[in-house]
């Protein structure tokens, strides 16, 4: 006998896109010293922590050092100071009421969204959309609800869900039946939204089907236009359907401080194979408290703070900020023809490459004529093949300069 | 059709153990609002930050404020500086070569203890001490290498390792073929350690049969006696069958902060099902890279900075304070004629219950008479029953006055 390894690992795929996109720059600029490259590609924020963040995040951390101001261990589930905040701030102006036992804080909508599928069986059937946000589907093939990757790209078993220019990047509901449904709006990587109307029939979905939706909401601070939910739970039903996620990573620049939250509502049910019901709020709480020790204190300060009066203006500011270099990329791509999406509720902007290139040769061009580094489509799935993801989180002088580039050399691109 | 949940959480024991403590005592404390209650029980520290910690903490802090020192996404496995730092100051000194590649950064050793099993075959053989940390089991359990508890405490499937007065609290070597061991020294909860050449018999173990020991050493800062290893790897052959887990909790203070690691040397080797060898580091880093998105970057400054001078001597004078506390305890028990494990070279003592109460009634016992909390030993599994844990993490002044009245009410206990 001997140790036996988990074979699921062996259908990944080995290489990840961002490790190949590092690679093919250094080679080119090993190759060409002189090149300026702009990196447009990865969903990393450039702007700092707001002050307000920063200053009670400070103020916690000399409380660390200090006897009657040290927190050691807290709840699993997060302090209630922060949930509390969540649910006052993020949740009851939408007219959406939790409990604090429905909000569960973490150190990242990552790791959430890669283990939320541990509280659910190997037996359900997995819809993702295509192109989609890899974790989702890697956390899936690890535990083995997957096949192998066939030579469409695509993991036997698993359901895709293709968004395209023909649908308009709306998914279509699946035509088999469906047990988990991961759904990501404002969409990584396409920038695009769904409507009110649109979601609600993913919850009808949902409910017909007895299904449950795992709602990414990483990116709802982005959205500025009406009628597009911030949150799953503002279509009547959801909480009996939908775990949603969210992150103060791209609204509040945590993407190096590490802080998020999870909300599992108590409607939510689950069946076993003897077909009686299950809640699924204390299994994801058996799993957090099994497996989890909580976020850092001082990080949930941090998070705190983000709501405050100044925390809030700072990050308008730069939600702004970021949005104005969405809307320079928008209009710059658009005046030299090229077909664009997204980037108006979202820092993603999702180009149909020119000419029916495909995504790594319009990379290429990308990077060697006006020197710019994007996201090749097809990193996120095999419907992303033909399209490509440049990303608003660059400085604003960035952007500028890279779309000047790009509107001077657009004979060549 | 409909969503089916993960079956394996309904073998779980719904209660967990400090729950039940907290329930108790506050039921006692309704009644008995005078009593002034001593908490003994949970493993967490109660001393500040080190200063040299809190200061470069801060520091940090500031930079995300600023745009030229903030930032974002870091890597997955954790920053250089801090790897090195490991590499350099925990494990060369004890003759101990690590790469780069084979440590990885993480918010906790509970995570990690909880997480590593993803990467092994569900068809493994799992051994265990007990009584044990409830991680380990618990995350085998929900992952569905275990049938259900017996009437004797036990998981059908799971190996159990009795450590108690008999043996020494030296686990024997396993009688059937086990595959991963999860191996806590010193121990929690009993305080134990091995030597080196009892920790050598389970490496010797693990080559003789293809097996992974999983060690966890978050308790290693402790150890004050000569010829018990801190590091696994200081046994020759380890690196080819141990992970070792560490953490910044117990040591610096680190519980609510947040930071821990885990090393997997390149030669550890899994087999899949075709008797081909796969190593157990790339699938390491594939699990944390698909599902984690590394620790906040002030927490890994702060944990640099406890490998500074100052900080060093710092984490000497807390963990000296608490071995203090250890001592007090260890003697004042030992005075009114308990049996007591543990506390030399740890700072869990570990008591045989007096006149074969078991654990639930010595902790009735202790609330009631000196009204000290401390943790039932049958709450880490069934050889813990009749055993009880105190913890040295209390001031110098509740352990002294702890003591003082355990010893007046000693015909009562």
């Amino acid at each position: 006998m001997s140790v036996k390894i988990n074979e699921n690992y062996l259908l990944l795929k080995s290489s990840y896109i961002f490790a190949e996109i590092n690679r093919r720059v250094l080679n080119y600029q090993n190759d060409h010293p002189d090149a300026d490259v702009i990196r447009m590609g990865i969903g990393d924020v450039t702007r700092p922590l707001p002050w307000a963040v920063e200053r009670e995040f400070q103020k916690a951390v000399q409380g660390m050092g200090e006897v009657d101001k040290f927190h050691g261990y807290g709840p699993e589930q997060g302090y209630e100071f922060l949930i509390n905040e969540i649910i006052e701030k993020d949740y009851a102006p939408r007219g959406i009421q939790l409990d604090e036992s429905e909000v569960f804080i973490s150190d990242g909508a990552k790791c959430d969204t890669g283990n939320i599928q541990e509280i659910f069986s190997l037996k359900n059937t997995v819809a993702v959309t295509d192109p989609v946000y890899p974790v989702y589907v890697d956390s899936n093939v690890m535990a083995g609800r997957t096949g192998a990757m066939g030579d469409d790209g695509r993991y036997d078993k698993l359901v895709y869900l293709p968004c395209t220019e023909e649908n308009g990047f709306v998914p279509a509901l699946p035509q088999e039946e469906v047990d988990l449904i991961y759904l990501c709006f404002p969409n990584n990587p396409t920038g695009t939204t769904l409507t009110t109307e649109e979601t609600r029939e993913w919850v009808d979905y949902a409910q017909d089907h007895n299904s449950i939706i795992l709602y990414d909401a990483a990116y709802e601070a982005y959205i500025q236009e009406d009628n597009i939910p911030h949150s799953i739970y503002e279509i009547e039903g959801a909480r009996e359907v939908a775990i949603e996620f969210r992150s103060f990573s791209k609204n509040a620049g945590f993407t190096g401080t590490r802080c998020a939250f999870t909300v599992v509502p108590e409607e939510l049910t689950g069946w076993d194979s003897q077909g009686k019901p299950h809640d699924l709020n204390p299994l994801w709480n058996r799993r957090q408290t099994t497996k989890f020790n909580g976020v850092s204190y001082p990080v949930q300060v941090a998070a705190q703070a983000v709501y405050s009066p100044e925390g809030q203006r700072e990050i308008t500011e730069s939600i702004n900020y970021y949005m104005k270099n969405a809307g320079i990329i928008l209009k710059s791509l658009k005046d030299i023809g090229l077909r664009v999406y997204g980037g108006v509720n979202s820092p993603y902007i999702w180009i149909k490459t020119p000419e029916d290139m495909d995504s790594w040769q319009f990379f290429d061009r990308l990077l060697e004529k006006p020197h710019i580094v994007g996201t090749p489509g097809v990193g996120f799935g095999p419907s992303g093949e033909g399209y490509f993801r440049l990303t608003a989180f660059n400085t604003l002088e960035n952007t500028e300069e890279a779309m000047t580039r790009i509107t001077k050399l657009q004979e060549e691109i």
